[in-house]
Formats: C-alpha cells, structure tokens, sequence
C-alpha cells in the first residue's frame, strides 16, 4: 500500500451527514481525527478507532487535510472564526451544504488565514457515502483537488469541476432541481393516471424509461444551447405549446393539480410570444436565464 | 412468411405524423389503401406502392383494419360521422391525439356504429415510426390489441395498457409532462450554471446521470404510493424543503428564473402544513391529486 492510502485525515462535524465520511476514512485505513460540539457523537467512531481531539485546534493541527460538515457557514464561520483558530497551512475541505457565495467568499477568508480551500457539494445520503454510488465533486484549485483525491475518494466519486469555488454548490442546487424535476413530474403522471386505476407500481417502470430517453437528448440538446440556434429539427415549441394545454385540460378534467403543468405552458407561452414559437425546446433558456414573473 | 404480416390496412389521415405509419406497413409489405383530404399529401406513398382509396368509404372497406391519425378527435367524427360512413365489421386503430373523455367517448359512438375500436398515442415523433424507439401504446380490448399486433408492430414499440380505452391517453399526457419536467429542470440547472460560466455541453452529461439516477427510484418510491404509507428511510419532507427555500434562494441571487424552484417548493409547504414534514417525498401524490391553488 502506498503512503497516500493512509494520509492522516481530521473530520469536524460529526452530525448524521459528517459522521459518514468519518466513518468511510476509517474504513479505508486514514488515520482519523473528529471533532464535534457534543461530543457524544464521536463515540461510536472513536470505539471504530478514530481520535477525539480535545478542540478544534488539536483537531485542524493533528491532520494536513480537514473536511469539516456544519449545518450552514455561518456554523463553519462560528466555529472557526470566533476562537481565532489557527489555519495556516492546513486544507479545508468544506462539505456543507450553501451558496455559490458563501462557497466563494469562504475560500477568499480561508485563503486570508492561510489555509488551502475545497468546496465540495454531497449530492448523497449519508448510507451511500463511502461507495461510488455517493456523488460528492469539488471545486477550488485544481493542484488541491489533485493532491488529496486519493483521501477524498474514499468518500465516494470525487470529481473536480473547476477552479471557482462556486462551482460545487451550483452543480448542488442544479441536481436538486433535476431530482424533485423528475420526481414531480412523476407523481403528476401518477397522479392522471390513478384516476384511471392504474396504481404507481404499474405506471414507475414505464416513467423511468421516460426519464431515461429523455436524458439521453440533453447532451444534443445542450450543443442547441451552447450555440445560440434552436432550428426545430424535431418539433417547434408552438406545436409542443398546443400539447401543454392539453395537458392542463386534462388535469384539470381529471381534479388532478395543475400548477405543473400551467408552469410549463406559461414559460413556452412566453418564448413564444418573444417571437419563438418555430424554435425548438431548448430555446427556453432564455426564460430560464431571466428573473421570471413568478 | 405468415399471412399475417401482410394483412391489408388502411391509414386515414397522411399528415405529419400519418405519413409516417403508413409508410412503416409499406415498408414492412402490407397491401397499404391511403386516404387524406387533401389528395397530393398521398403521392409519395402511391408512388412507393400504396393505394389511394378515392373515397373515406372505399379506404374503410378495403382493410379489416383502419390507422386513423388527423388533427383531432373533432377531425376523426367531422370525417367518420358526417358522411355515414359504413364502419360495420371494421377495427379503428385511432393515433389521434386527444384527452382520455374523448377516447372513451369515441370507443362508445365507434361501438354504436358497429366498429371494434382501439386507441393508441404515439409517443414518438414522425422519424422514428417504424424502429423499436417510437412508442405507441394502444388501450381498448385485449383480444383486439392481439388480432391485430403482427399487423401494429411495423409501427414501433406497440404495448397494450388495458381494457379502458382512456389509458393511452393517460399515459400520453404523463409521458409529456416526464419530458417538459426533465427538460426544464435541465434548463435551470443550465442557467444556474451559465451564471458562472459553465457551458450546457459540460454540464448535460452529469445532468443525464442525474436524471438516470433518480428514475432508477421511481419503481421503489411508486411502493410507497401504492402503499399510502411514507416512511422517511432516506429523508423527510422538511430537511427537503430547507434545501428547496435554498435552491430559490440561489436562482433569485443569480437572476435566474426562479418559477420552478418555488413551485417545488410550494408544493411541499402544502405537504407539510397538512402535517406531513416527517414523511418521505412520495407523501406528495396527495398534492398532485387533487386541484392545487394555482
Ligand atoms: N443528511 C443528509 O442526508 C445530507 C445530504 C447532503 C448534504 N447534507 C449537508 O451536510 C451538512 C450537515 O448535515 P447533517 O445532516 O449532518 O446535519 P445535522 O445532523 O443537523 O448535523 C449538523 C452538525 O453541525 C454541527 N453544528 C451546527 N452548528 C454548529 C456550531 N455553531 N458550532 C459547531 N458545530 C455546529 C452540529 O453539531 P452538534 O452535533 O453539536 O449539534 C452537527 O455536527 C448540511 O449542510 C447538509 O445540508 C446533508
Ligand atoms: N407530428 C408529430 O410529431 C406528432 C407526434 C405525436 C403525435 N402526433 C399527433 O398526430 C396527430 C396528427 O398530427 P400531424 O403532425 O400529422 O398533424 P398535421 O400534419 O397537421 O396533419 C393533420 C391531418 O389531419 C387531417 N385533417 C384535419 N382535419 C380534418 C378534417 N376535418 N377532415 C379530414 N381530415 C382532416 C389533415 O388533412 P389535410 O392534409 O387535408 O389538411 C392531415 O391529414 C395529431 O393528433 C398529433 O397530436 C403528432
């Protein structure tokens, strides 16, 4: 084994997200160090042999490398702000969940205190952390991301999307709205459809395979975007418009709610009257990149 | 080969779309009588073999089996009621869009005038008519759907949804609302993600992970709809909602449009001011299915 596999790792944070990376660098053989504020947290790890540090600064100096994971930043800049913690030339690994400007305006304050700075988005459940299953990228400097991929992935699939620090918390909010997207979607389908009697177990297998066809255009359809032209080469968007009332006339007939499908008329609604409606689908960008009426 | 796959059929409607079917049967060797109103949108498949019916009454007799496919079901009574067309002994196949009331209806006016009827929706676009990619499911009689699928399968992917004939109506509008909901997430997470730069053709491939991601838990999630029971093995309602106040808040910030996030995030308020904070999201049929505020 190489030396990297067992780099000494701190873990500040040790709440029902923090406790799992705790755990995952345990199981990988990082010799492990963990802070949390009620310390009762830590028992169980400490019984799986990792290290209680007395405080935050034992903890930040026991390891080269911390991945701290608070409720919000203000708790990250509570605790390591008020107490006048020591952060010269250590790197922080920052896993809680908030802004791109937090993220941004974080890493400028780590950097003023002399600490190299990740921000890093767990876009997982705690119970899948350790495994490639959990998706957890990471922006910030790259030679950073570099130095401590093989800590990071055993946490899961580590990948590094750029040098702003932005980056891992708009990746973050971006694929919460793809889950509850297709999520939503989903139950208004299971919705229509239970009207009918068709119960959602009969309906899932055919709506994943939706999901999943649908997918596969976004990469063609970016390129769409990516260019600015939007020729209609599989249906303009005042063809799909007549379909969306469609859709809001039959929930509506059915008592089924509306709103979803009343959201994305008005959007195409709008492109269309922004002189549109002989473009394709992916021209909704527009409407999406603006402050909306909502 | 078997006779069946060369059983004559009939296509009505040589639109866009009825262009398509009936160019597929041709290509897979049925005798095929065409019939359109406007008679020059049949030249291309007269001059590839088909038979132009020089009346509606001559198209329904020369096949045990019509495709029918125009504007919309006023179009199909307009053509097959007014003129006393003879439609005894005939089964409609009926690709017309329309709602799941006007399915129904017309399976009973097609029954009064002596006609088996089956309904189908095409869910596809007119170039993939013919390959596996295009579905069309059909509802109506199984024994029906059955007679004639060696005859259907030319046209796509043909699946039987069941006995009412308002279910491939049904699935049409849930299919279409899968597609604008995939979509449209993959727009505002496209937009977010503009704001700092990142190009849609970086950001597609892990959206369309994404979205692979969570159909793949529709199947188990459509378990706890079914049962009406919503435990929160993996999160509960109210931890999502904080992360959906989040995700408006980040889109307000950036001046993205910001409709989606709070319909989502409304939704769930909903669900929690009626007491379901601590169930898991699929707790949010309830809202679905019934007339929402909007
Ligand atoms: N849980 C998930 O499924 C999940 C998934 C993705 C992302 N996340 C993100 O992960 C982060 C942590 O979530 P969680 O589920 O672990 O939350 P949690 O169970 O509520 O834990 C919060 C942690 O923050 C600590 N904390 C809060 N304020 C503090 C302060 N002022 N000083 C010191 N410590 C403070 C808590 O310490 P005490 O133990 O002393 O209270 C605890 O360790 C959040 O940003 C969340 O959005 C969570
Ligand atoms: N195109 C697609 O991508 C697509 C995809 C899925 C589903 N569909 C559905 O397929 C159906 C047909 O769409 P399309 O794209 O083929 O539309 P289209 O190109 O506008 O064709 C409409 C057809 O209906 C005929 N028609 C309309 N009113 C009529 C009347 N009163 N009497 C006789 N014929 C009449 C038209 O005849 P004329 O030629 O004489 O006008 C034409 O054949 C629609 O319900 C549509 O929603 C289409």
């Amino acid at each position: 084994m190489d030396d990297e596999t067992h780099a000494p790792v701190t873990v500040i944070g040790l709440g029902l997200m923090g406790r799992a990376p705790a755990g995952a660098l345990l199981a990988a053989g990082h010799p492990t160090t963990v802070w949390n504020r009620t310390t009762s947290k830590a028992d169980q790890l400490v019984a799986g042999g990792a290290r209680l540090a007395p405080t935050v600064d034992d903890a930040l100096v026991a390891s080269p490398l911390t991945i701290i994971c608070l409720t919000d930043y203000r708790a990250v800049h509570d605790l390591l702000g008020a107490n006048d913690v020591a952060l010269g030339g250590t790197t922080l690994v920052n896993l809680t969940s908030g802004s791109s400007t937090q993220a941004r305006d974080t890493a400028r304050w780590a950097g003023q205190r002399g600490a190299r700075y990740l921000d890093g988005a767990v876009m997982a459940i705690p119970s899948t952390i350790g495994t490639a299953e959990a998706v957890i990228p990471h922006s910030g400097p790259e030679e950073d991301c570099q130095a401590h991929e093989p800590t990071l992935r055993a946490l899961g699939t580590v990948t590094h999307l750029g040098a702003d620090h932005g980056l891992a918390a708009l990746y973050d909010v971006a694929g919460l709205t793809m889950m509850w997207g297709v999520l939503n979607a989903w139950l208004q389908g299971t919705a229509l459809l239970r009207t009918a009697g068709v119960d959602a177990a009969t309906y899932a297998p055919f709506a994943r395979r939706l999901a999943v066809g649908v997918a596969g255009w976004l990469p063609g359809y970016a390129e769409q975007v990516d260019r600015g032209r939007f020729p209609a080469e599989v249906s303009a968007l005042e063809t799909d418009a007549r379909a969306m009332a469609h859709v809001v006339e039959e929930s509506e007939a059915l008592g089924v709610n509306a709103e979803l499908p009343k959201l994305i008329k008005a959007m195409a609604d709008r492109a269309i009257a922004a002189g549109h409606g002989g473009e394709q689908y992916p021209v909704l960008i527009e409407e999406f990149g603006k402050p909306g009426n909502g």
